[in-house]
């Protein structure tokens, strides 16, 4: 990485991380150098905008997200639901350690910005999609497996499972509690056809 | 109303419709008081702060929630869990005729500033989670009546319900689309122990 890749890179790890917690409008490009230790001016080296460095840092927040729900989800010394679970659990473990900040950062500008940004939106919106296709795919390959009941609909159900679970996140955000992720933990075998344990 | 409270309430309602559009650091306490054709220098006779005013709006929306949900869920002309599905469907058919546009006001707030302001995080905690007992109330209804199978337990289906449905208005903005909407839809029956149709 050159020196210009390097810092470039640095704007963007630790501006994301301002942007995650204060939002997209709440971080000002002052706000982001800050944070990288850098000179005001030197953003604008790298950036044509405050839109074009949301941008960026969505494509490598999906980029990463994407990476994270391949580990995840497709590893083969798993049956296909049982990676899924093991996926929603790794999440919720994290987000206790963080103590349930900052949520998704494609979920918060997406609902901050879809109105206001179509570049943000747009962005989002596909890696929204690219995040929703890979719990088909593991759907798909459950239902293959013979693990999964033919009458569930893997397109549907996992559009459904992802957007319930980015609530769970938002909801966990504006709670501060596990409460919502432990809800979704409970609800997902009945969403997949299959038997819920009962608390009582 | 006195003229004081007519003038406070028209700041309340028309820098709200900016607030769901641009979002709370994106609404400037002018982008109020032009909505609403007032000079800047009155916003502070009725408010503390933009703050201030954001807490008392989402109250309003929560209040306006709140009745909306009681309309709907408490229809006794309808069994239980046909309420539900008609609340569903009515929000459907006005996120239709909004464009999918601005979702839902508290999630949009909660995601935006619940790490950084706590005044509002807490708001939008009471609010989401009095909408949520309004989903526990029907349930346990349907329960009770004998449409809601006695293994579905109200509580944690309850809150599920309520942020897949929350995730499902933040995926509609950004996908600026009813197809999250249609998918929740199908995927209700499951939810509440019933048969899915298939569209195959």
């Amino acid at each position: 990485m050159s020196k210009r890749e390097a810092r470039k890179a640095l704007l963007l790890e630790r501006g994301l991380e301002v942007m995650k917690v204060q939002g997209y409008n709440g971080t000002s490009v002052k706000d982001i150098v800050d944070a990288a230790g850098m000179p005001k001016g030197s953003f604008y080296n790298y950036f044509a905008s405050k839109e074009d460095f949301a941008v960026e840092a969505l494509d490598n927040v999906g980029r990463a997200t994407v990476a994270d729900g391949e580990r995840l989800l497709g590893n083969t010394s798993q049956l296909p639901l049982d990676r899924l679970r093991a996926f929603f659990l790794a999440h919720t473990e994290q987000a206790c350690a963080e103590d349930f900040r900052a949520g998704c950062f494609l979920g918060n500008l997406g609902q901050e910005m879809s109105d206001s940004c179509e570049a943000i939106r747009c962005k989002v919106q596909q890696t929204l999609s690219a995040n929703a296709e890979m719990f088909r795919t593991v759907l798909e390959q459950a239902q293959a497996a013979g693990q999964l009941d033919p009458g569930v609909e893997p397109a549907p159900t996992a559009e459904f499972l992802f957007n319930a679970w980015e609530g769970t996140l938002m909801r966990m955000k504006t709670d501060k509690s596990r409460a919502p992720l432990d809800a979704f933990l409970a609800l997902l075998p009945r969403l997949l056809g299959e038997e819920v344990p009962t608390t009582g």
